[in-house]
């Protein structure tokens, strides 16, 4: 079930993976879905329209944001890396769309928080949405100062944020950690239209994982905002099992909810 | 499932809405029913007793009581209003209920509470059954008084009551509010009839609705009630929404879980 | 230190054993004192007014609040007993003042609650301001419905209220109970006129003791009421021992929060 | 689904009732089966090899436990009785079990822990796995301890451990408190597989129990363990109510979690 | 202030280091003090008896329990090492223990737990009395038995204990971790005077120590047991920081409330 | 009591408003004091070395940091206002200063960060260190990630930090919201002191405040910090309350922890 409440959606990061999935099944959302990215992806199709902008440029990303009823933001840093890019993008960039939003009215953003924020928690441990934050990189810190900076719009200007802590959004899972953060193609479209149409959304944190089996975070804390899964990972668990390699139990990229990101870096 | 332990239930609240449905169908968990209402409703039918009572009246309530193995709580005033009606019926007649109940040895009572003893928090987020109270209302005020009466009489003399907070039990949602508080006729009955045959009850507080998408209330606390809804309001959802407006973010009405009883008074 | 903010302070049952101990201190936080009971207690002295009323009198009460800045209402019933008068003076009693502060403007009133919200829990065991009520008799029910109407009008129309769940507030404790109990006179005008004087009290609990070497209650939570107790029970201890037989650890008289209430009953 | 991750598992009370059932299950989970329990219960069957012990004898279980991968740990004592033998097969013997672990590089083990560590909880409550311990009998704190001990094994040696607390698998429930415990040989052979599969476990508790409507338990803080019953005792319930008394509420035999354990003894 | 309310006091463990010292203060606290430890240790004193047992010993722990009012067990294996001996002492022991106790009518137990039942805590965050156990080693998971034991002598029996989690007793502290451990004499005594004659004690867990500046736990959930230290290791604190080095941040022994035991054995 | 552990400390910040005072106490904590600050602010004295940077110049802070041992940082923007400035001196400055600590080895840090991350709690409750952050402006913000960022080094390098979360330091209150917030500058010394010298810091919380009778914060959960505050604001209660005005409660201004934070901007 999709219910179109939007006139035009703001989708950015659309030329990204997620972007580009999204781009098909947002436009039930919206009778015009707006696409942005940071460079040039090609031109707009029937119901689109595309806005470029570099979120580091305030003015573009006004231009951007300008016009549109809601903001599904997956733009900006989606790795860990040097931090200066990070700031420009993530940070910085986030400063100029909430300034943006509040300038002209709009007041429901989904934003593309990441598990990262929480990448320090173990594996063998299961965390809801109001565990303390546990950054795992630059890229997880630049997340969790999304969610703070969100609170705050929402506090004092009443701007809805749903700060979707997105798993691992792949066709399929192709290894063990992906067992518990996969968050199917079909899911994530259902969670985005959750966070876009619950009647009342204040600012929530829910984690964006399909209904698999083994998991470490539960979204009972976030009922209000209306997300069922319909997907499962455990379909492909037996051929993950069977294609890789037992986990490195003292090896932090893979007991944690973080994986990779926890042992990358200094750069 | 129903399944039938009492001999003689007592159903107070019989003429109104609920009562009416309940009428129906509480006569599968006993072999008479016993109705009362404050005012004539009409004769009874196979299976069924009826004694009126006004809840103000000790002696009157006392008959009512004497001679069932448990009592379904329905009545009462049901709105919010002027104080003094409320303070007749919904305390003074429940300090009436509970003594006829330890006088005349019942055991178990399903008392209807109400969402609005937690009315004021907000529909953006999701509470337990151990949240504290937040009435939004004289009405909410004196369901939140009946929680905490029926613990005092569990704890001194074992009478055991589950404190059902009753959404918005109708045919089908009608506004978006609804969405999340909606209990529909079978799942009314499917949880009346948990909180009467589950072994151990103790003095239990639950949410009275479906398996709503959305909701706002997190029955995790109560499993021990045993009650499994089967309906949902999202068949609705895209009906109701072509119907409705989106809420006021500004409106506490449209915000809160009270919904239109924050609003109310004051009278 | 006692802090003057207020031009004329209300105090009901000012002719109770609390209410002359209060009479005299609470001549400092004010102007005019208005002195209110049920039944004629003598003429007032300077500096004092008196104003009788019985709270199930609407009128009488709405009348008593009229021009007071503040309420410091220990009126109404303060032992257990039958539930007609409890709900007359305690519950009825308690609308018609909040309806008459909410009427006339005032925005700030100390409710003697009591330690019988919780009296439930064991005296081996410390709580906080938060833990869930346990009343333990017809009145701790009254004072729990009194801390919830108040939560309302607290919500609704910005009256704030001091909780204060008094425990014992006698010359000097009596009993190994009130050895945890005790809330000295110079301890109870000070957590009064903390009460009355922070800057910012919303709707808050907070117990009514001393600094005694055993309590089972915890004010951590309430630190913003700015209350510091300057006396104990301990220079006591010696003495009580030595008078009174240990607790029969089979009694719930002996062994919890509210004592000889917990056995009291029924009417 | 059953995932085969090991070679070799031990499965310790081979020859008890849980221990005959998993004997057939568990074959699917390795290449050889190891059989163990203290008397002898016949030759080995195909891709099992048999090897008793007493839990009491260090050598021999150390020699049991030498060259496998994985234990499943039912044995020792399962019922309440006389202190010694519990020291001697619960607590002294599992201390012999770890340190073989530790001596030869088992680095998981399924431990058949108990309700009976919580079986003084009311089953009027739900509890989540993070509640303290409340052991019923001599055999409940002999759980506990292993619960404990285990847990030392992790943080010092990284020796992980699911403490399953069973509740009740038989073929089906044969009374009311079944109806709650009630775990299905299918959910049995489902959550031990889940334990022994699950990427990274760590030190984990988790309920033992079928997808019952009334349940005393919640898991959702072991959603990591990955562990999904797809039976119910519902079935069964109509059943079971005609065939047996109401509890006597007055028997903690009769409410609480551990049901006839808390009235065995003294011994 | 020394309260005596007890006739006849054991004292376990008389002849180790806290032993010695108790068995000075402690005479305060009753008429006849009952000494016991494993060896022969000289005879009594004036208002002393001597009693010796192995605690392994059930007729002799019978025989040493038998004729006391209150029990201070300090007995025991105190230091981490080999299970046998622990298990003989700590766990078969304390069985002999309260078994002894349950018959003859003891009802009320200080028992000496130890901090390395919380050993695993890291000395950078503050626990307090409900925090889940991560016991540190053999002997800390003995304590932590004791805990569980005592709690079921508790529930089933009524005998009350309080835990006593000794962080580190010693004429003065001598290294950094006994500034946030260290229990002045005086304070022991303090200690065990208020567990002794507290009216209600219930299961209670408190920690052992000083009222010292850094400290890593919290017994306000501890206030109905009446301690109030009056000693502070901040005294020391200057010239044990100039004694000592720094911790080792990588060495688990200098950064965990358990210290040195965290790195002790295997044995 | 002033223990110096430390070689060399970096103070940045030095010439603003609490830069000033900790210039001259923190001298007793180590041997040579290194003061930054932006802009020259005159010759170093004796025991002094000066070392200006811009946050924003990473070769700057990298050459600020190299040969010290710990860092008090207080550098950065102090007050709310457009964000550009903010994200280059509070996020990218920090970015900066932690990366260079990481290069040159230093292992601990003092960050001053603010009750702004919590501004948005009303003055009507009490929180402790783990309330989750509510920050009431852009300032806020980047105090909430400051704290985020220095997580994120000590998970991932160890790297020690205690964020201070000043309140109002000044020579003495002066107004009604700093009777609550007053740090002294004696308890602001001591509370830098505690984070400098308590053996495992860890990344921990605490609340920069006097022993002030009103507040709004409470410490408990950082008493491994070892921070006893000498000072109290009462001593000026009487004069603030004389000279200043009631607070407005419709006023969020008067009624939040940020105080006028809350309704500046937007910019």
């Amino acid at each position: 079930m999709t219910i179109k409440l939007h006139e035009k959606i703001l989708l950015t990061g659309a030329a990204g993976g997620l972007g580009k999935v999204l781009r098909e099944s947002l436009k039930q959302n919206c009778t015009t879905l707006r696409l942005s990215d940071r460079a040039d992806f090609g031109p707009a199709r029937a119901g689109e329209e595309v806005m470029l902008a570099d979120l580091a440029d305030a003015d573009a990303v006004d231009a951007m944001v300008q016009g549109v009823d809601a903001i599904v933001h997956l733009g900006g840093v989606s790795v860990d890396g040097p931090y200066l890019p990070i700031v420009q993008a993530n940070i910085l960039g986030l400063f100029h769309l909430y300034e943006a939003a509040r300038k002209h009215g709009v007041k429901r953003i989904v934003f593309a928080s990441s598990n990262h924020v929480v990448g320090y928690y173990s594996q063998g441990e299961t965390i809801g949405i109001d565990a303390p934050p546990r950054p795992d990189s630059f890229y997880g810190v630049s997340k969790a100062f999304g969610e703070d900076l969100s609170k705050f719009y929402f506090e004092r200007y009443g701007i809805e944020t749903a700060c979707v802590r997105i798993g691992s959004s792949f066709p399929k899972p192709v290894d063990r950690r992906m067992l518990a953060t996969w968050l199917s193609y079909g899911d994530l479209h259902r969670l985005i239209t959750a966070c876009l149409t619950t009647p009342v959304l204040n600012h929530s944190i829910i984690f964006g994982m399909s209904n698999n089996a083994v998991t470490w975070w539960d979204n009972s804390g976030a009922k209000h905002v209306g997300y069922v899964p319909q997907d499962s990972s455990d379909q492909f668990r037996e051929e993950i099992y069977a294609q890789t390699a037992a986990p490195d139990l003292n090896n932090p990229a893979h007991t944690t909810h973080g994986g990779g990101f926890v042992v990358q870096g200094p750069y």
